[in-house]
């Protein structure tokens, strides 16, 4: 099935602790559709970059199956650029640099070919933007998810709040889903979320995992202990890329392969997060990921019968 | 079969954001004691305690099968307090006041029917106590597991090592095992961990829950998503007491068995903190437990098997 992804294409530059990578490509929608691609090789990006954005990229994109007809390149115009430097725990971050550029006034437009994609991908901008996406919509897709982060809590809650609405599955970080619903409880917090709309939330929680909640359902699956980890940039992203790839390649919404699809989310996550950028993300097989999943299984396989004779 | 533990037996006065428990009967050896209860009924328990240590608690572990011949309790001296107050987040939190009283000069003295104890839980105390306790005993243990703190590595670190060297299982933190490493990674750190002495190493991520590992073996058990934690008090001991209790009762040191006796502790202390000190850990059934341990399953458990047509 088709998988819509909608995000930034961009250029980073990101410092941690074991070194420093300059004007790499970045971008939410860059680890998404990445992502995506192990899974389905129907992939409709829409994002906008500048003429300054290297061909190459685009063609590698292009070859794994990602659609690029949505996506605009302003000529004279430069793509967007982050900079940020992580602290030593790895899990917080310094933004350094945000220049918006081309995102400045980007207007998404779906090209024709666009409008009944069957699964559906916001990766994290502005809640109207991602409205935008969804106005334009001709038929109802399986499945509508929403990226979103803290900025948009405290600057632009309404339209967060109203776009939520229109969604099926959300994905917030901890602190995110704690400010969202006012609970300090992730249980609390994931009931409270999925009252204002989507009927299905992921909690991610970096290196300590990710939740998945559907109604009194709950799911939990680990970050894989890594002896690297050198770059956590993308991780979510390519966690969620990963994860509706999935739901697309499988045409499954059912909570058992949602399961999956958040492992096989994370797989690709820590898979992402032991080189810089998109490194690992073009480079692996899928004989890598169906291990990595073997791992995680591992990881949390256990005989829940205690003896009886207790 | 039989299990020694040592450790503290105290007052706690806790404040968390849910309110405050004055003077409420805590310490490490009390919650790894009561835990451990659950499983076996041969508890040989060492500490000390001051004439001011309530009667009515001391029966109702005796009631539990825990032998208390190796408590010595100090006439005329004050029991072992500890006040601390909790962040926001129920993690990070304050020591107001630590009155060491009868624990300042503590020697466990090991009664002679409990110096053939097979299994042994050394709760966190100065780890020269700790060392003491072992050279008193003229059998070899069948697992003698330890928890410590960065406190001890702060100011007794050669101490620390030393006994270390002499068990097989170590206990604590994330960022303990960063401590006493010097390694970030936990992977790497737990295998530098292991060439110190334990062969088997738990790595206690609160509310993130547990990595166990031993070689290249390694187990997750993650912690339960709760509507209410009232006070995190305890939960370390309570899970290093549920599960040194499970392998002494099942008498089992298997990997596998490991893994089930890590979550049985985690499922007790998901119990403990929901409440105020040891109320929850002295009135649980055991079907209590059985239960969080199947919510623990259904919690982590998935079909690994991907979709064929990916």
């Amino acid at each position: 099935m088709s998988l819509l992804t909608v995000g930034t294409v961009a250029f980073d530059t990101v410092e941690t602790r074991f070194g420093k990578a300059e004007r790499i490509i970045g971008g939410a929608c860059t680890y998404i559709s990445w992502a995506a691609s192990y899974f389905t090789d129907q992939i409709n990006l829409v994002s906008v970059v500048g003429d300054d954005f290297p061909q190459a990229e685009l063609d590698a994109m292009a070859e794994r199956g990602v659609n690029l007809d949505g996506l605009q390149i302003k000529q004279g115009e430069k793509s967007f650029f982050w900079e940020g430097k992580y602290h030593d725990d790895m899990n917080d971050r310094d933004t350094l640099v945000t220049d918006l550029n081309v995102l400045a006034d980007f207007d998404p437009v779906l090209p024709s070919s666009y409008t009944d994609s069957d699964y559906i991908m916001l990766g994290n901008l502005t809640p109207q933007v991602q409205a935008r996406v969804l106005d334009q919509l001709t038929s109802k897709p399986k499945l509508i998810a929403l990226d979103t982060m803290n900025f948009w809590m405290d600057i632009a809650l309404d339209d967060l709040l109203a776009v939520i609405k229109r969604i099926d599955l959300l994905t917030i970080n901890d602190q995110e889903a704690r400010q969202l619903s006012g609970e300090y409880s992730l249980l609390k917090a994931a009931h409270k979320i999925m009252t204002m709309g989507p009927k299905t939330l992921v909690i991610k929680k970096g290196e300590h995992g990710a939740l998945l909640f559907q109604g009194e359902k709950i799911f939990f699956v680990p970050a894989l202990p890594l002896e690297d980890v050198n770059d956590p940039t993308g991780a979510g992203d390519t966690f969620a890329g990963g994860m509706m790839g999935y739901l697309a390649g499988t045409d499954d919404t059912s909570f058992e392969n949602m399961k999956r699809a958040i492992v096989c989310g994370s797989a690709l996550a820590s898979c992402c997060v032991e080189e810089f950028g998109i490194t690992n993300l073009k480079k692996l097989k899928f004989s890598d990921i169906r291990a990595r999943v073997d791992q995680f299984k591992a990881l949390v396989n256990f005989d829940a019968e205690l003896a009886e004779t207790l």
